[in-house]
């Protein structure tokens, strides 16, 4: 089945937004099996929209369109499907329904067009909005499949999971269940993850395997076709066992949005150890990190910044003779810091960084040097170099995430060092 | 001029980038005049960019193409574009020439396919890449324009204002010289300032005024057509004028890529000040901004975050009784707090943070209320109270930033807050 994604919308021609609905629908559309071969966007103009359509029609199957369903006299995109399709527009007595009672249930004055969401094609499927008032529909008319979605985000996503998915599984080429799983990894590129899985991935086919490349990480989604849920997992677990022996320590969790972060609070939790930090060049970067995740307080007292080397020696107690000796992006230094900030803070583990976070260098040093230290109760403080890029905020960024990763796997019992 | 983008890449048609290069060109080419009437996403295919490109040709004067440049099989934007043409091919001597000495610098072995990023369309201008190694192209046929653009965003955007505008301007219906201007605010929403200027934007013709709402922040952009530059900026000036005179206590900067914490630290530079933070719910949020500035050692040693009640105790010596009586999420807390970390780093400006980031309340105050402490060497302590939403890190990046906001209007002595 070939797919078409028309977004309509004068504010995406502008620049103002971002057309990221055509990205999402493409994830979820690449693993019902859809083939998506055009993404086109469209203002909210009914003659160009009605060629847009007409051109669509030509060459794809299905054509799903976002936006211009709301209430007022720019939307104008069921309105144009309608006459193209030479069908009515009806009121769903449902959908007007939620729309009144949304209205009175949060005592809003209800504005005479917002009963325009709960107008509809004639003929088509209604779509609920979980998550807004405008309603959706689902045609099929001469072999064509059409899709209207709601522009804002937060509207289309559970949409499209909840309501269209459904629909277009039951009417895809692939009537049989498909079912995905998401493996994250952090600490190895994407290249190299995929060269060591290079046989799996060039023999693919049931389950498929979709590498993608993030900012810091990598993911791997794997998807199985079956005939049961259960079936399909024996064979997604069959694959991840395979992939699991081979990058099974730089791998930290599962799902779409899972982060390293949430995975190392919760280790942390679980084995009821609190941590502390003390950072220099990532300047409270990690700390905010963990800041990040709610409940946090259960394991995160505090830290300190100490971002001059002068600090360094007033607030955790660094030797001015290791500064001297060694310069502050050292190992020493490192270990200092954490054994420092760890007594202030009264944790289980301590963590510090300390390095270059660029463009200059710092003690001869080039952008991307950093020591990471970590002190942890009963066991030798240790430290670890690393070298990355020469971006200074990605390069804080790395340091804070390498951190997380560092702690994951003292808590996991797995070696820092990869051979 | 009517315009139409068209990107070519297979990942965006499988949703792993979203296609934030059509928003930035639309962005350019409205402030040139041209309108843009379609976007297109196609993928790696000859077939189907040919037949994009003929669709194309019948609706739009200007066709903007990204992406498909580069060295590897999949590129195939100029082969197709050249066969489209009936042009041939050439290799352009001054382009290889950069791209034989750049691996020549950086003592890189040179693939040989990295040469086809030399290859250009015969009869094209061609477009130099600042940022990269493939050649872009500017093609006038037929009455139509053609541009072709590398696809990654660090080379598309550079490549665009340096080479591609410039030839845009010459070739457009508005021959005249355009000069925008962009003003950044901070802690006034998009509604308030566009309600204030209203008759100004009702009645904007030259200068134009074009509000636009970021995360947490908005900015004006100004564009004015005239003969010269100093016409220009004459209008320009008339304009800000007028503005400054309304809105200007929220106005923190210039330009696109401006900062308000840049803005705030430089602000320090300039007095030769030093700051400090204590931070509990931003968890050193406050500080990472600061120290994602290059060069911000000069007026930044350090901070702590202390996110338990007891740390605020223990490491800057907030009283338990103030604690018990107050609560954390209080005035007095957020002064003992700043007066406590100036101290401790003997700073002459010390920032607090204290307050509920959610989603959970503390100390029955709901999600999002923060009080920020401020003290000022030779000045009283002060404290002021926010009221965010409900999104935990939302709440925690607009307490950092509305802390940036309180530094800069101290140091502009500017009234913490509007009538």
């Amino acid at each position: 089945m070939k797919a078409e994604i028309i977004a309509v919308g004068t504010e995406l021609l502008l620049g103002q937004i971002v057309n990221s609905n055509a990205a999402f629908l493409s994830q979820e559309l690449a693993v019902l099996g859809i083939n998506v071969y055009h993404h086109v966007v469209v203002g909210d103009n009914p003659e160009r929209l009605d060629q847009v359509l007409t051109e669509a029609e030509k060459r794809s199957d299905l054509i799903i369109l976002s936006g211009g369903l709301g209430p007022t006299k720019d939307d104008m995109t069921k309105q144009t499907i309608a006459a193209h399709l030479n069908r009515s527009l009806i009121t769903d007595a449902a959908t007007l329904k939620t729309i009144v009672e949304y209205h009175e249930k949060t005592k809003r004055p209800m504005p005479e067009n917002n009963k325009l969401q709960a107008v509809v094609i004639e003929g088509s499927t209604v779509l609920k909005n979980p998550t807004g008032l405008a309603a959706g529909m689902f045609i099929k008319e001469n072999g064509k499949m059409y899709v209207l979605l709601p522009g804002p985000p937060s509207e289309l996503k559970p949409m499209f999971l909840q309501e269209a998915r459904p629909l277009l599984l039951a009417n895809s080429d692939k009537p049989e269940l498909l079912v995905s799983r998401v493996l994250r990894f952090f600490g190895i590129g994407e290249s190299k993850l995929v060269t060591i899985l290079d046989d799996l991935i060039e023999n693919q086919k049931n389950p498929t395997i979709a590498p993608y490349a993030g900012v810091h990480e990598v993911t791997l989604r794997l998807t199985a076709n079956g005939g049961s849920e259960k079936a399909c997992n024996e064979l997604l677990d069959r694959l991840e066992a395979t992939i699991q022996e081979r990058v099974g320590t730089y791998f930290y969790g599962y799902g779409d949005e899972t982060t390293l972060v949430e995975v190392v609070v919760d280790l942390l939790k679980e084995k009821k150890l609190k941590i502390t930090a003390a950072e220099s060049l990532t300047g409270g970067a990690f700390q905010s990190l963990l800041a990040s995740v709610s409940g946090v307080s259960a394991i995160f007292d505090g830290g300190v910044v100490t971002y001059s080397n002068e600090s360094k020696t007033k607030v955790l107690g660094v030797s001015s003779d290791t500064i001297k000796q060694y310069g502050v992006v050292s190992e020493a230094c490192s270990i200092e810091m954490a054994e420092g900030v760890k007594q202030l803070y009264g944790t289980d583990i301590a963590i510090s960084f300390t390095g270059v976070a660029g463009p200059e260098t710092l003690e001869n040093q080039p952008a991307g040097t950093v020591w990471i230290g970590l002190a942890v109760t009963g066991q030798k403080t240790i430290a670890k170099c690393f070298h990355f890029g020469r971006n200074r905020n990605g390069n804080r960024e790395q340091a804070a995430l390498s951190g997380l990763e560092m702690v994951r796997r003292i808590l996991k019992n797995i070696p820092l060092d990869e051979e």
